[in-house]
């Protein structure tokens, strides 16, 4: 059984850049383009077998990185925390020049942990 | 000439716990503790040329990685937007519970990409 693992998906935008090209481009047809074991191994030419290790490797590349590193999570937390920090500074009822400055402020910090 | 880049000890925080066991050590004991080569070799045992080589080597991977993901200065940026926020924040004359409830987010936040 070779399961799908959701995950992937995500440690693949945040760490996809350091893998090799091949291992980047094949776990992209696989999570993002979601195409099957059988089309990407037509497309790339190389066996079912062949981009199924491969498949694993570029896996167990990402785990790696985000077990050592754990960055991906600590983003992830970040961007949650933002986004309560956005909804609390609109709720707030008062007029006052700084508050919109800091509305601001939140928005750039949300973009650039995107 | 082997200048010490102040950058590195920044990167070495940060991806730091991908490197080998050695090469991790080997750059700690160079940046965070400041010992010269010679001290080095000696203390785990290899040449001065075995050192440098493993510094310069663990240097690589340390500016491939954030030459690939950029995370440290994504880090580092997100860093000083927070304090900026919390600063702002700081300055708002106004008294509202949710004020209060914001600037909590954002102290938690500050620790989170810390």
């Amino acid at each position: 059984m070779f399961e799908k693992n959701l995950n992937i998906g995500f440690l693949l935008d945040f760490y996809g850049d350091v893998l090799a090209d091949r291992k980047r481009d094949v776990l992209s047809f696989y999570y993002n383009d979601d195409l099957s074991l059988a089309e990407i191994a037509e497309e790339i030419g190389i066996s079912r077998q062949g981009v199924r290790d491969i498949i694993k490797k570029a896996e167990e590349e990402l785990n790696f990185l985000e077990e050592k590193l754990g960055l991906a999570a600590r983003f992830l937390e970040a961007e949650q925390s933002v986004a309560r920090a956005i909804a609390l500074a609109d709720s707030i009822e008062c007029k006052d020049d700084t508050l919109t400055l800091l509305k601001k402020e939140l928005i750039e910090l949300s973009r650039s942990i995107k």
